[in-house]
């Protein structure tokens, strides 16, 4: 195939690290266009109930985008302190914008952060099953994770966790948690916080959903930062801004290893002119709370167990003897038919599960009406 | 101030990995709204000579502003493999997909390749001064930095480079450089890259005025990992957009390090855009390179030395017993003009330099105006 002319004559897996040959790859979802054509579907009737997204884009969507077609700035770099978007999230957070750091998504600021904490031979503390950025982060850096399964009604095992931390730089736990939706309360975080001699990640991606926050912890915990993100009450999935919040001396530390320019123009003013909209992003949220508390009593009415969610999004399980062969059909199914949910083929713990995002009522009664016939159909 | 009740007491600078606190923070520039501020000017009127940017935004803007409003999508994630855009980015550069990986700016895919080759306490080697983010990411992964300086007429040591690349993990070579303008040819490119024993990035974010590049050579160095970008002639720096070429086996190893879904739905849509206008662009880096032909005849007319250049900038030297002061005289009187030009302030080779970005005719002879009278102000 090639021909190496390469001095030493090395492949390239011999060239890097020794540890990126060791690293699964995250296993990215399929685009709609790819699930369109796997199915003979048309993109557009591809309905997504796998990523926890808002269902509809954000209401200041056509402003921003007259807004960039009037600036033509596009071809410049943009502010690469976003001073008056950290204004906007330090109003809204009623913080100073000293406690903020603002990324291309909540997946760049938990990489920053990893990145500070976790060298080769560290380790981070967390309860599986769980978001797996934090986890890929640590690896990538040469760390092991230090897993505490979560327990069978995802109450967690703090004290475990707390345990666990213990010999951890890093601690990261995903508030209210995916994919059970379950949540801690503000005293069991707290607990965690002033236990772990290392630094805490407390992910709120759900927090315009649950309306609860360790974010006045701050004040008191060098150790804490607080995750936020655009991606999922905002709608702006697509855009990629995502913040933490911690004490100013912490953020101070994260912004040295910060890339300088990696949100967009357009995605910064977005999020500056929903910020404007706050009321628009709460009566979405409110929407989708109710939303979810109909789909989850309809879901227990088709006989699944269905865990108390505080996110937009509900976990339920099929259970019985042969509920992994189920579930996976029911997936299988919907599928076909453009509807996608998240499932957990192969999981010890989630086989027989199928976790999925609270839509448009419209979405949902789709979704609830193919879910009872492929139940039945699955039986 | 503070009051600490975490548990070990430990500040965030004591609970971060040690080289964070000894790593210098990139000095970002001041965004046109701080400069305007600062010397009491509209920020409309703010010109950026110090960005290497493109003067105008790219063509098809309205179009995907346009797409992105009928689609309304913005809420969900967008295809995490980039596949339309990798499709057009192959045949842009007549290559496969699986030569390419793509990443939130040159400046991402730049870090990307750092963390995949640079360990605590491994080096890099490259020739100084460059753009300093391989400088930068090489220090926060705990390596460091083999520098090896350039010669007066940026011809570039290359038997130096070559010398210091036989210890180092990883060589990054920028060519056409920053701040010189000063490009290696294609046999010198390939000598590096056959002597060094390990990766060797070439950076050609200024390709499109250049118009040569070492991709060819990727069939035979698996070593070799050409980076390339959407923020220079393709006017998309607000966007955030960059990209890779290499062997397949080395972008699998980096895609393994690559977030997953980090280019924003919309700078991909105005990427692919662009890439169906390649005439545009073409006849857009054309027009700049007449042009900097023209500043540099005009600046030597002011009696400045000035490097030939194959990218969108020229380097300028004032020279003379008081240069560097000079230097510092004439970038401030322009700075509280509005126009703001790249100084060199306290560099012990550039600190009689001034760089600047070519613009529009109109733009450039603005700066030359200007300048002149700065210059004579200054002498």
């Amino acid at each position: 195939m090639e021909t190496l002319t390469h001095r030493a004559g090395r492949t390239p897996d011999q060239l890097v690290r020794p540890v990126v040959r060791s690293i699964e790859p995250y296993e990215w979802e399929e685009s709609n266009e790819a699930l369109a054509r796997r199915f003979g579907l048309d993109p557009r009737d591809v309905l997504r109930f796998d990523m926890n997204t808002a269902p509809a884009p954000p209401t200041a969507l056509d402003e921003a985008l007259a807004h960039v077609g009037r600036e033509r700035r596009i071809n410049e770099y943009f502010d690469p302190h976003y001073a008056r978007l950290t204004e906007a999230i330090a109003a809204y957070n009623g913080v100073s914008t000293s406690n903020i750091l603002i990324g291309a998504g909540a997946d760049e600021v938990v990489a920053v952060i990893v990145a500070a904490f976790i060298e080769p031979g560290g380790r981070a503390a967390m309860l599986l099953p769980t978001f797996p950025m934090c986890r890929l982060y640590t690896e990538q850096h040469g760390g092991t994770v230090a897993a505490v399964p979560y327990d069978e009604g995802f109450q967690g095992p703090l004290n475990a966790l707390i345990e666990a931390a213990q010999a951890a730089q890093l601690v990261f736990l995903c508030n209210p948690n995916n994919p059970s939706g379950t949540a801690f309360t503000l005293a069991e975080v707290e607990r965690l916080v002033a236990a772990a001699p290392g630094g805490v990640i407390v992910d709120e991606a759900y927090f315009e959903y649950h309306g609860q926050t360790a974010l006045p912890l701050i004040e008191r915990y060098p150790n804490l930062i607080v995750v936020r993100t655009f991606s999922k009450a905002f709608g702006m999935a697509g855009a990629r801004v995502g913040y933490c919040l911690a004490a100013p001396a912490m953020i101070g530390l994260l912004n040295r290893l910060r890339p300088p320019n990696s949100v967009t123009y357009m995605s910064a003013l977005l999020a500056e002119a929903m910020l404007g909209r706050l009321a628009d992003v709460q009566a979405a949220a409110a929407a989708t709370v109710l939303q979810r508390e109909a789909l989850r009593g309809s879901l227990r009415g088709l006989g699944l167990h269905v865990w108390p969610s505080r996110g937009n999004f509900l976990l339920a399980r099929l259970g019985g003897a042969d509920g992994a062969r189920r579930a996976e059909g029911v997936h299988q199914t919907l599928l076909r038919r453009g509807l996608v949910l998240r499932g957990y083929r192969g999981h010890l713990r989630l086989g027989d599960c199928l976790r999925m995002t609270v839509r448009t009522p419209a979405d949902n009664a789709r979704l609830l009406a193919e879910l009872g016939t492929a139940l039945a159909d699955h039986d």
